[in-house]
C-alpha cells in the first residue's frame, strides 16, 4: 500500500483525519473551509504519513470541486489519501462510488464488510485491484455502541458462534483488503486482530484523544497507524500537536522493535 | 413523513431512484449528467411520490453544486427527496453529514442501524427531529450477500438468538425511524417486518426489476413504496415505464384495500 513508502520516508505512523467542518450558506463559506483545511495540511504535512477525508469535508467542498485543491496539495507533498466513505451499498452503487473516489484522486477508501461480497463489495475490490488502489475494511469501530454490533456474537452456518469483528477480520484476509480499522478504544481487539492478519494487512486505529483512546497503548497493542483528527485540527498549532503524537508513536515503535 | 402527502396527491407509491451515472473528465460531463437527471425527472414526475439520490449522482454533481438544480426541480414539483447515504459512522461525522444533507434540501436520509445508537446514529435522529426531516433505516437489503449479514442470526445479551433484520426492525421502532428499507427480493421478510412495525413506519422496497424483485409481490407482502431506478432511468420513455409500475402497484393496493 502506498502509505508504507510515505511512512518510511517521513518516519511517521500518523494519519491526519482532516475533520474540519462548517455550515455552508454560500460559496465564500466553502472557500473558507477549503482554505482552513489546506492550512492545517501545510502545517502538519512533515509529520504525517497520509491524509483521511470524511463527509464533513467532502460534502461542502464537493469531490470534483474545491476538494481537488486539498487532494492536489496532498499529492504535491507525496501524501497518500484515504476517503473514509464506509461504503455499504449494493454493488452497482459501490462500484460507481469507488470509480468516482479513485478518479478524483483518492488512493484508498474504507468499506463496511457488513455489505458482504456477492452483489456488495466485490465491485469495490475489483475496481481497486485494477487501479492499484487500496480498500480498508471496518473491523471494530471506536464508538460506544460498536459493542452492540461489531462486538456482538453471530451464529455461523455450522451453528458455531463467533464475535462479528473476528468474522470481519477473516473477510479482510479472504477478500484481500489492504488494511482494517480497529478503534483505539479497544486495544485488546487490536492485539487479537493483529494475530489474525498477515503483516501486510495494516491496522488503522481512529479514536485517539477526543474519543478516549491512548496512542501509546494502541501501538503497544499492534496498530500500524493511528488516525487522529479533531485534537490536531482544532489545536492552535496543528503541526506541534501532530509532532507530539509522532514522537509518542516512535518511542513505542522503538520498544516494539 | 412528507412523502405521504405527495403519494396521496399523486396516487403513486413509486419512488424514483435517479441512478444515472457517468465518468467525469471535465465540467461538461457534469453538466451533461445533471441535464440527463433533470430530463428523467421532468418525464417521470407525474407518476412518482418521491425522489431518491445516491452516490452515483451526488459525487459527480456535488451537494452544493449542480445537485442543487435537481433538488430545486424536485421541490418545484412538490416531490420529497431522500439521500440514500446509508450513513454508518461515528456520531460526530454522522451529525455533520445529516446537517449538510438537510441544509442542502434533502427531506430524509438512509442510515445503517449497524452503527448503533450511542455515539452512532443518535445525532442523526436528533438533527432530523429538530428539523422535521426523515430517517429511514436499512433492515434487509436487496442484494445476494445481504443474507450473510442482515439475514444472519445474532446472539442477544440474554443468550437468545434472533435474525439481525428483526433486531434492526425493533431498533427502527425504538429509535423512532420514519421508514425502513427491505429489499424487493425478500417478500417474506417484508411481510414479517410489516407485522413488527406501526403502520406509520413506512417500508421502502428497492431491488425491483434489474435486481430480480417483482413489484406486485412486494406490495402484496405489505410494502408502502417501491424504489425503482435503472429500469426507469435507462428506458427510452422513462415516464411510460414509471407509469407502468404505478398501474401495477395501484391494482395491488386496490385489492389490499
Amino acid at each position: 500500500m502506498k502509505i508504507h513508502n510515505a511512512s518510511e520516508e517521513r518516519e511517521s505512523n500518523l494519519v491526519l483525519a482532516l475533520d474540519v467542518s462548517t455550515k455552508v450558506k454560500d460559496e465564500r463559506d466553502i472557500r473558507e473551509l477549503c482554505g482552513r483545511a489546506k492550512t492545517i495540511l501545510d502545517d502538519t504535512e512533515r509529520f504525517i504519513a497520509g491524509l483521511k477525508v470524511n463527509f464533513q469535508l467532502l460534502l461542502p467542498l464537493g469531490l470534483y470541486g474545491y476538494l481537488q485543491e486539498v487532494l492536489d496539495a496532498a499529492r504535491a507533498y507525496g501524501l497518500p489519501t484515504i476517503m473514509d466513505c464506509k461504503i455499504n451499498d449494493v454493488e452497482h452503487t459501490n462500484r460507481w462510488a469507488a470509480t468516482h473516489f479513485f478518479d478524483a484522486g483518492f488512493d484508498a477508501l474504507t468499506a463496511n464488510p457488513f455489505a458482504g461480497w456477492e452483489g456488495g463489495l466485490k465491485g469495490v475490490f475489483d475496481e481497486a485491484r485494477r487501479r492499484e488502489k487500496g480498500v480498508i475494511l471496518l473491523v471494530y469501530m471506536s464508538h460506544h455502541s460498536a459493542e452492540e454490533n461489531y462486538g456482538r456474537e453471530i451464529v455461523l452456518s455450522d451453528g458455531k458462534v463467533k464475535p462479528c469483528y473476528r468474522f470481519f477480520a477473516e473477510k479482510a484476509v479472504e477478500w484481500g483488503a489492504d488494511g482494517v480499522v480497529v478503534g483505539a478504544t479497544r486495544p485488546n481487539v487490536i492485539s487479537e486482530v493483529r494475530k489474525m492478519l498477515p503483516k501486510d494487512v495494516l491496522i488503522f486505529s481512529p479514536g485517539v484523544a477526543i474519543q478516549g483512546g491512548d496512542v501509546e497503548t494502541v501501538f503497544r497493542a499492534g496498530a500500524d497507524y493511528a488516525i487522529v483528527g479533531r485534537i490536531i485540527c482544532e489545536a492552535k498549532k496543528p503541526g506541534e500537536t501532530a509532532k507530539w503524537y509522532v514522537e509518542r508513536i516512535k518511542s513505542v515503535l522503538r520498544d516494539r522493535g
